[in-house]
């Protein structure tokens, strides 16, 4: 082993740096963006923001303002609320936090691959449970882990890359039985509506997570913690003082006041999910999940085979085939509605 | 211990979050940013490139136009710059990417408190070594620790809040003698202009820091690591893969394009420095320490009370009296020269 590879902390051994790959394409329906940047005139006023900024002053440590316009949206109390660069970092503090006591990382399996490659970098162990056939959750051993220690378990709602909301009781009876902290990363909850944030008072062990990432503003990198404020008071000691820049503060702030835009767009691709799931389920020799998220999940005969082809064709999806459990499935993001039928027209051609 | 008390990672119970405060002054002079905003021209320019960002999509994960400008600048080859949301991102990084062997952090006493905040939440031990009487490394004792296994060291160079930059040759023996890695933050390089990164291909074990937050951009929380391309690889694996947003890296572009501009205000505090340094050891009951930095380091007869009349006529600075090696010591940033004279004139009336 050379001088480095000895000074890795030995869990980062086994990781690799996280891959973007980016073939030049035309239609991007890989990495669960929404397909509508913000309206011109919302993007003039975020330049406006812009440059009002003191560029020279640390940013508002607190994010005063932009806790208290989420907490208003939410329904919960500005000190109930936590934000991050993204749910990346949100999921990082968490396990600063509440990690270190040796007992595991408790995940399904699939799900987001961020969990596993975070829980590693802080140097915890990993538990991973499989989904079953139909990608439900397997209620009973996550309860005999949870049972176990204060564990930190993450549960996707609805679930990347199934796209399912798992069983509300099956969650429910985790929360319950839980000796640790149980994370709802409701990520994509703008296409499912269905939410645990209606019992953070019920759950002192719960956190529910949300973002701005798949409704427009992927390129803010804004995650939201919600959980009660005790909770939220303890992640608060390992955020770093100055975590969220002026200019991404000022940008969402602008786009928070206008929520109806968002919403028009959020609505666009919950219709447009509909109308592209009946075609697929249509298509020979495809199988389509249902979804309560903004891609779709399907099997194809050769996973790799296809996933090329569609990306000759210019556009990205996401090839999940391997060994396993998504053997054969891909996954497609729901764009605009053109981009859609570019992408229908190519699975039905091959 | 209440339920969520025992669930902390236990050195995270003794960490309390880090508190800004900010009274209501005219004259800001605690923070240690750059009493220059960036030129109108500037800020245009970079209102104008948020106008062109795609919102909906995630910003380049790789930062590539940033890392390639900052290469050049530095003398280095892009693949060993890694960035971060300021450098408190960085050393998380570090100490994810090289923690958990058991070894301590290792960081001179007083520093920045940064260091021990972030080993702390990620559950290392820390061990502080006390700086001399005139605030220079203990040589011997950070040599003995450093070679007793995989440890971090941490040298702020120059150090905040003394403003000194220590001796080169102890920092040199320390890179020779430590079994572990060695990170130079040298956040405040621009007004010391010394630096250790010319000694980068002597050093496999040695990390350099730099910052834009002290030279005009705190907003934006821009840290810059420099390192071998093989130990940047390492810290890369534990890095968030979007960690950087897109308004972030179009602004940062931006100003870095226009060095010249931030070379102006670095070159202007540079000046002020000496002649506040110069008036102020001229005062009588003042001990005013020779910075290589943008702040000053002054003791007086009795620190909590002479901070306070400060701020009562409404200048800010920073309070670091307490019991300990910085009692009665005080720490004032070089602002621009009619907020300097204000400064003055309140601690020559005191």
């Amino acid at each position: 082993m050379s001088f480095l590879e000895k000074l890795i902390r030995p869990q980062v051994r086994e990781l690799r740096a996280y891959h973007v790959d980016e073939p030049p394409v035309n239609i991007k329906l890989h990495a669960n963006e929404s397909p509508y940047n913000l309206d011109a005139e919302l993007v003039g006023e975020i330049a406006e923001e812009v440059e009002a900024i003191a560029f020279n002053r640390y940013p508002d440590a607190g994010c005063e303002d932009l806790r208290d316009i989420l907490a208003g949206q939410l329904g919960v109390r500005k000190e109930q609320v936590l934000l991050g660069n993204g749910s990346d970092e949100l999921i990082q503090m968490i396990i600063m936090a509440f990690g270190g006591h040796g007992s595991p990382v408790v995940i399904p399996h699939p799900t987001f691959s961020m969990y596993k490659n975070i829980a590693f970098a802080m140097g915890e162990e990993v538990r991973s449970i499989p989904l079953d056939e139909s990608f439900e959750l397997d209620g009973k051993a996550m309860i005999d882990e949870v049972k176990k220690g204060p564990s930190i378990t993450f549960i996707s709602y609805p679930n990347n890359p199934t796209g399912n909301c798992f069983s509300e009781e099956t969650i429910t009876q985790i929360l319950e039985a839980s000796q640790g902290i149980v994370v709802i990363d409701e990520a994509y909850f703008d296409y499912s509506k269905k939410s645990f944030l209606e019992k953070l008072k019920d759950y002192p062990n719960m956190i529910v997570l949300r973002t701005l990432s798949k409704i427009g503003m992927a390129s803010l990198r804004l995650g939201i913690l919600i959980a009660s404020e005790a909770l939220t008071d303890v992640v608060n000691r390992v955020r770093l003082p100055y975590n969220m820049g002026s200019l991404q503060q000022a940008a969402a702030l602008v786009a928070l006041r206008h929520r109806e835009e968002l919403d028009r767009g959020i609505m666009a691709i919950i219709e447009e999910r509909a109308r592209v799931c009946n075609i697929m389920k249509n298509i020979k020799n495809i199988e389509t999940f249902t979804s309560h998220s903004n891609f779709l999940l399907f099997r194809v005969s050769n996973g790799g085979d296809v996933f090329k082809k569609i990306v000759e064709k210019g556009v990205l999806i996401r090839n999940l085939d391997s060994n396993g459990p998504l053997k054969n499935w891909l996954r497609v993001t729901i764009g605009r509605p053109e981009e859609n039928d570019i992408f229908l027209n190519i699975i039905k051609s091959i």
